[in-house]
């Protein structure tokens, strides 16, 4: 809590401070004074699990350094995301702790990953190969956030029977992350099997007439299918925490 | 074959015209005297099953007066699309012959529909009950054609079992129409279904980011299924003049 | 489960049926029969809640006989969305069973509405006044499925201390459910303010460059905040729905 | 078909297998089991024909180890698209086969084509010389799945004379492709001209407008001439696989 | 010429005004003084022939009294364009001159065509009856600007043979306007064939992916053939105009 | 003042509330008792001299209503916008105040306009005479709100010498609106003129690839010109609204 | 003249072909031999004036060929467009004829530009310095077909006095070509100043909202003015072929 | 002011050109005589404050020569912008002159910033760290040009409390440049906030629906937030240069 709005308090208190003035006094105070700080980012993830950091455009130093500060105020657990192979190789040769750094996903990851804490799996499905890093990127910041994943990997709806044959495990999620490009059509076929919140994600993945994953966007958000919804095209990481929210629903 | 150009060969043959005049006519002939009515599109049409009148934006008279002059020429079945319900109600009001007015799919025929003469079945699904006018337009436009058709109407993917209970007629169907709005996923589920040419119609079926059957056109040009075509928007009739042809290779 | 399979499993156990009969039998059988009638989107809302009918394009006494199968079938409540008002003054008219219609939303609702059954409650904030249909049909929705819902109308961003006056609500919600036209910027600020999963549903609220609700779709695309997924322009009940199952995590 | 099914059946015929466990394994039983394994792309070709490798993103050890496995079980042909330069040559120095390699159209083939098996020839026409490599991609694929194929190539609408000059090889093929980007007017005139179906290929050839071929694609979608429809950008081997499946109608 | 600057000079020629005085004057003086009124749109249609009236948002009386006061100044013949058709009733009720009025061109004349005064024909073709309004704007308007026109309607590429039958004209124009919606090929295919400039006019025909005629707007740029621009969607006076224009370069 | 945060003070002052109870308490207060009111919209417009009202939506004695607490808390001038000419009409029967109504603008006015009390007069010119209701809702909101308006109507750029006729009024103003639809030329060479900032809204007037002002928007976007910023298409009152806050930097 | 009809009418004539047999043989003969070669875009250029050969994917052996065949034929002077610097280096190198190279247009010339043949000049303008490579394209290609031009560069609307200044070009000009980026408002503002025919080239010049060109386009086909027509985006070939069409008029 | 009038007065006064050769003569005279060079962007600038050079495809050596002329002048202050780095060091490696190089912002500063002489503060917000060089821009370009600026960075919506925190400089602030990518709610919500006028700066930060500032340059022309208007994206300098006009209003 902010010193100086105590201090203000007691100044009242003490009568060295007038109403009027400590009414202005507070008028003007920095907001971040007031508590605001629960609503930072990083006090949204669940306490002890994670903390995440945003890794393009920082230098390898600065990195450290963020990551160091994590460490010392007790942090186990920390997530890197768009982290470049470059800057992850610099940070493994300069910093004093280890990173695990994951190149397809572009993601680095500090300590352990907790043990899952969730009410069930999240399940990350992708239409093709070409997703895989997409949904890894998704997949690895839901583990990082204490989430048991299940990957089902190049089950696109061209060939029908590669997903049926996983119904089991589709029926049985606590959240489905669907990651396709071309038309996106993955979605909406596990929206219409699943019985558990989808999230939708369009890659940039495709060619001609897929803009850039504009098409399994448009295609994604007419889905026919209840309970899907959609995030930016190739917002892994997105996706991942938003299913760990729902996954811990209730949970804490 | 053009009298014309006999009478100049003639003319050639008989001394009556040196060969630099006859140059100079053949030159400037009209083409169509090249033979060149064989590229009419009524032609096309497999001669004795149907002829096809463009019904938007003529008047019953005009019409009546087109069909008069088939059925004098001995056409015994004739397919009128995009005819409004009005000039649908004029024409029975007033001309000699009878006509068949379907009202959703806007489509008008004079004469009995043909014996099916295709290699196989036309299978046509839809996503969903809205997208049956356009449909219709297909089935009705093939059966006049001479093509046997089966409706699977309202098997969309977000619902896939009632797709998949009617595998049996798309695994055995020798053409298949899809026809979908929204996000127009059911192409790609049944082109990675069924193994023959699948034409796939968009319909302007949907509401926000469907943006009038775009989304659907975009995502079924970009499906990963082989086998798949796309014509435009609503276009039933195209969809299934084109499975006709398809459904009649080397039958004639 | 399937009787039929269990039939053709007795007949093979009775000898009654040769293996390869049965195979073939097992390869054309409906997949209904397959226990695939556990996707059904009727299914997934939790038994005995409610049931949706979507009224949009159904004839009056269409939607009161489906509605009198499920009431004796033992529903209580039931949910009909996009209900154009004479065809609720139609089915007021005629059914014996009260309808409660809720005009701004297109809303129609048989039966009482079930006490909340989430994990907490469902906040439903909007834009504008201009966007309070969309959000009734998503909190009615919401309400229908067993939830509590906290209602904050026009709190758009341009006002910042309309919202900030309701921090306490934004901060306690177990899902949050953002409706706004035009920039669409309610998303983002709520996003950053929550800890909850916030799903966000672009309005076709607005003119000139909002493009009937793309501008809105794109923004909420691109939030910068963590926790936000999007539905299709002018979703309400997508939103409701999805919320409902998010608020039911763990509890059903 | 698939044994494990028979095995289950046996079971119950034998007694062993109670008729509630055989149902628990049945719904459970991965639906390649199904006998769906006839719903693979690679099932789809023609037995005997030839086999397709989809090369973008795959490195030569991995496409070397698919072709030998194919080899192994018989196969004579085998088509693989997109395949680079680079990777090529490193087949070329490692595999014990033999490769052609079509550089322009990034084709490779094992094996050799099979003699035509189709009902007439597949012409492929392109508005320019830029269009070849797409048309090249749909010519090989053609020619890999058993047809004969006639190019047409540099025939742009722009030069008319150039397209009439091959009138007749236009109004006997049996299928047509035409490539063409810019405005693509190819598909329009060639559809107005020829009685079989016509798939058009837009490609990203152009500049300005052009749009990377969404210009060419829209104006293919709006043809007037009946019998056309459009693949996406770009994608030779797919009109070159539906032109062959056509082609094949009623033959096998 | 301004009276205003002759006034100043004619100060400074008596010495009423010092030079420093008239320069002040002469800067500020308002450009209409300058003899700009020659930039005036009126003034570019050549002397004697036509003077046009743009009719939209304008009532009965004032359209009278304009082309009243052209009258009286001794304008032989005016055009007034997009003069919907109950002002044009209005207009032929209470004027005492006579007005021709073009329903379908929306197109009102006072007073006869000028004989042609051009280079040569103008060859206005469209590729559909539905194009013919669009083209009859232009048409009008050309004829009432000095021009002989040829009209071409329904010579649309589908059907080659129509436009190609019709070879001597557009070998012989001086300018051509073509006019079509839909794919917009015909101006590609007539600009290969001609030899003098073709302005082409893409119109709103069409549906689905028309968008309104951007499909044959963007098409039309995207011309491969040389001598090809390009007017706005369904803007046949500006064609009109352009066209005549260019038939009478030299001539006066 | 908030009374709340007064009455804490003064508590804490007096010894009847901790100091940790106090935080607590101000922690949770709601944002609009710490003074935000002050970032109301109304409160933004300069005391005294007009308030807004948005009449799109409201009703004509919710309109009555908000206007009557308006006059008695002493304010002299009302502005309506997007007010129907219907609801104008029953207020102007039902009100006991007089209502002074713009039917083009669609503009309210309650009471007196102020007189001018901006630095200089804001100058509103449009490119065509369809740009007027746009441009006089811009200008009556800037009367209402203090400033001299010039109007310069009809000044676009293809007939330059009505602009430059009124170059005085150019190089003299204050702040400059350009109002345009079509190719919004005007922006820009009003800003090329002249040497104060000019607010460039594009309207929606126009037809074909005019895209209801999104042509115009764009243009004026790119505009070379330095000073010029755009607003919504059609905003008029947007524009009226920030040029009286520029008109009035400094002056209150 | 072909020789082949020729030689079917002599044995005509001769009596050693009957005229079924000449008819036959007329109706399959290669559309070349009807002496369709004078639409062959080589032809259009007036004989005698210059040739010109696309460079855009030519080899530098290729072109040498080509020119030396022109050559050969008695062209004197030959365009070749799009001819990239490195390629133009080797024809320098390796020709036995001189090449005048201009890189910024990417334009060579072989012989000398003939003398001017039009009506009167072409004025071609641009809006900015980045658009004179545009410019010099369509330049260069207008003195090469005979045509005296003058170039007004850097005369942007944001400064209106450069464009002002060359009024007196602009008023006497034949054509005028306007070239510009951005927002493209010159193409306007010449057109509303000129009496001649003017053709807008948008350029991909520009940034943010820019969109390659497209602002520009949309703008230019916009314009109020009367007399412009738009080319695609970077076209400055095509404007200069078609104002020397336009400036040769009623000439040749 | 031009000597030619002057001489043509004089010549009038003194007799020796008669009033209509006087006329004939100032018809033609050159616009920038009359006194235009006043619309020179440069000299819209405060007089004695600063020129701008655009740095963009300019070399070393012209900056040099222009930048020498306007020292030569008597210019203090010389501001380039979009001055690459190696065109930067060029200069400073060349001229006698010291250049201040900013590379993110790629301005260059010759002389001191003048000391500022606004009504105000100009407060410069970005939301991202992203958006940071273009901010910078916006900020050298008004420190330039005489004003004070507050740097507000990373203050986006997603972390309300970093931009409520700020609230004095908001509130005090008397223009504000907003700066942001992504969904660009920056501007709206500081538009609720402040009650001065607001320039958005859109930035093509960000990724997948972000389509290079299309969407923030969307979102923030939708604005509910009156006193918001928008520049090009990217458009730094813009934003700057139209801040310090409005912050000098009145001022000199």
């Amino acid at each position: 809590m902010s010193d100086s709005i105590k201090d203000i308090l007691k100044a009242v208190q003490e009568g060295s401070l007038s109403i009027e003035e400590a009414l202005l006094k507070l008028k003007t105070a920095p907001f971040e004074d007031l508590g605001f700080a629960k609503v930072d980012l990083h006090r949204k993830v669940r306490k002890g699990v994670a903390e995440v950091i945003y890794g393009a455009g920082k230098t390898a130093p600065q990195i450290v350094k963020i990551a160091e500060v994590m460490i010392n105020n007790g942090q186990n657990t920390i997530l890197i995301t768009r982290l470049a192979p470059d800057i992850a190789e610099e940070i493994k040769n300069t910093a004093y702790f280890d990173l695990e750094y994951h190149k397809d996903a572009k993601i680095g990851i500090i300590g352990k990953k907790p043990k899952p804490s969730g009410i069930g799996k999240i399940v990350i499905a992708t239409g093709g190969t070409s997703d895989i890093p997409v949904a890894e990127e998704a997949a690895l910041t839901a583990e990082v956030l204490g989430n048991e994943v299940v990957r089902l990997y190049d089950v696109g709806v061209a060939g029908l029977h590669r997903l049926l044959s996983h119904l089991d495990e589709i029926m049985s999620a606590s959240v489905i992350i669907a990651v396709a490009g071309m038309e996106g059509a993955l979605a909406s076929v596990i929206g219409g099997l699943a019985s558990c919140p989808v999230i939708a994600v369009p890659t940039s993945v495709g060619y001609g007439a897929s803009f850039g994953g504009m098409t399994a966007l448009l295609s994604m958000l007419n889905s026919c299918a209840s309970g899907v919804s959609v995030v930016n095209i190739d917002n892994g990481f997105g996706a991942g925490y938003l299913a760990s929210m729902i996954n811990h629903m209730g949970v804490m």
